[in-house]
């Protein structure tokens, strides 16, 4: 029996929580949202207060780098009152540097600490079926190993320190932001051209110019439905982290910083809930375009 | 029995060529390269001058609109010589409006015309296995269907006037352009981070950030082998035509045109000969980074 605490229970921790359940953990959740915290219960979570002491594992789902230090060592972090030996799963986008450093702090507690972003989207994240990539110590993927088991479908491993895993992700997410963006500006464009919507999904994906983004956004644009699979502002926020990092190593990103602004424009234009391939209305906005759905 | 001028046997033509002789078609060759009319003499093609006034089609796979229209309309053109109900097939990456125009042309002589830009490189042009984004009347598409039997894999049908098949080709071009600079952004900035292109590879056509031009040419780039299979001054090319498009339409396109940037860049200080994967120089060069293959 493997007791884990999920921090964070937004679609992806709410996912991760439920597979942890059906894989027979005894699971504690906690979020700034209370229902959450109740309907996790309500689902086979346990009752009662988070029992730090005799967790396993601690898998943090928040937003960013601020929330995972703050739910670790911050007025109520969890870290300082695991046992030696509990392993914290750090899954949201952050720094190479800042994964590092939560493994160092971890470490001076006799934590282990498993840099582990995750991708897939919060279907894959219902179903125990998120691909992770992961590094740290051997240590740290044995103590982790019942949790991905229960949560992933393909776990990379990619090194025996903290970093790896959040480098992987950040040149990951560097190629999903480009090609949502590149997606619109395409789709827009063809429309521009005579192109529907229709005839682009009908050559585009079997082309050169297919993407694994592009397949799996374009129909959100053909059918005008923007309801939020993964949201436009997720994106200010993830092309911003691989901005920063790329800044810091003096890298020149030209593209990156071009779908960055497109995602901005599209979120500080009242958009930033919808679908991140709403995307595409910024260009079309800015053509003078009509697309499917538009009153 | 199809008679059939290819004009221009660069490797697209050379290879549609070669699969209109396998096909049992009379095949004569024209380009400004004797040797290679030569070359496809010696391999089964006609010999001789064109004989224009018998030919049932002439396919154009020269470089862009201006070779096109010389090919056809200029001082040594074929067009006024070809017979009533000819069909000229045209293969070159060139605006919608362009291709209108060589239809209209073309209609007043008396010849059928089809819009018919192709994709999948020089292999599948050898092969007999292009895909065809192609548009024009049903007389056009009839007169063109041994040519398009015996050359494509794939013919998509965009309707039934000029320009159709041209509006594809630029979106899939402005896709595949954008994706090759993602590609070479994301494969070093991972560089940067202490993620290997090994790594990249095993990793990244798994995940979200996977798109079809990245499979094809980050091998390149992980191998350090720049044998030009697309050549890098291609995307000058065909993205100043996308942009061209897109400015006459008023449309905004800053992804396609950053990564124009970066292939003149790659031209401009002398890759363009190179593979297109090349560009990933211009990004390391800029971050001071190596590359495999690099001295």
């Amino acid at each position: 029996m493997t007791d884990v605490a999920v921090i964070g229970l937004g679609s992806m921790g709410y996912g991760m929580a439920a597979s942890l359940l059906r894989a027979g953990c005894r699971v504690w959740g906690a979020d700034v949202v209370p229902a959450q915290v109740e309907r996790l219960r309500a689902e086979g979570g346990q009752p009662g207060p988070v029992p730090a002491a005799d967790l396993d594992a601690v898998v943090v789902v928040v937003l960013n780098a601020a929330q995972t230090e703050a739910a670790l060592f911050g007025a109520d972090g969890i870290a300082p009152r695991l046992r030696t030996g509990a392993v914290v799963i750090g899954c949201a986008t952050v720094a190479p540097d800042f994964a590092r450093a939560m493994e160092a702090r971890c470490a001076e507690r006799g934590l282990l600490y498993l840099d582990a972003p995750i991708s897939g989207g919060s279907v894959k994240a219902a179903s125990g079926a998120l691909s992770v990539m992961a590094s740290g110590t051997p240590q740290a993927f044995a103590a982790a190993r019942p949790v991905l088991d229960a949560t992933a479908a393909k776990v990379f491993e990619l090194g025996d320190a903290a970093g790896a895993g959040s480098a992987m992700k950040a040149v990951n997410q560097l190629l999903a932001g480009v090609h949502i963006a590149a997606m619109a500006e395409a789709i827009t464009f063809g429309i521009s051209q005579g192109v529907t919507p229709e005839a682009f999904l009908a050559v585009i994906p079997q082309c050169a110019g297919a993407s694994w983004m592009l397949e799996n956004r374009a129909p959100h644009v053909a059918s005008g439905d923007y309801t939020p699979h993964s949201a436009v502002d997720i994106w200010p926020k993830d092309l911003g982290i691989v901005l920063d990092i790329a800044r810091a190593a003096k890298f020149s990103a030209p593209l990156t910083a071009a779908a960055l602004q497109q995602f901005l424009a599209a979120s500080g234009s009242g958009l930033g809930r919808e679908d991140d391939a709403a995307v595409a209305k910024v260009y079309a906005r800015n053509a003078g375009l009509t697309l499917p759905g538009d009153p």
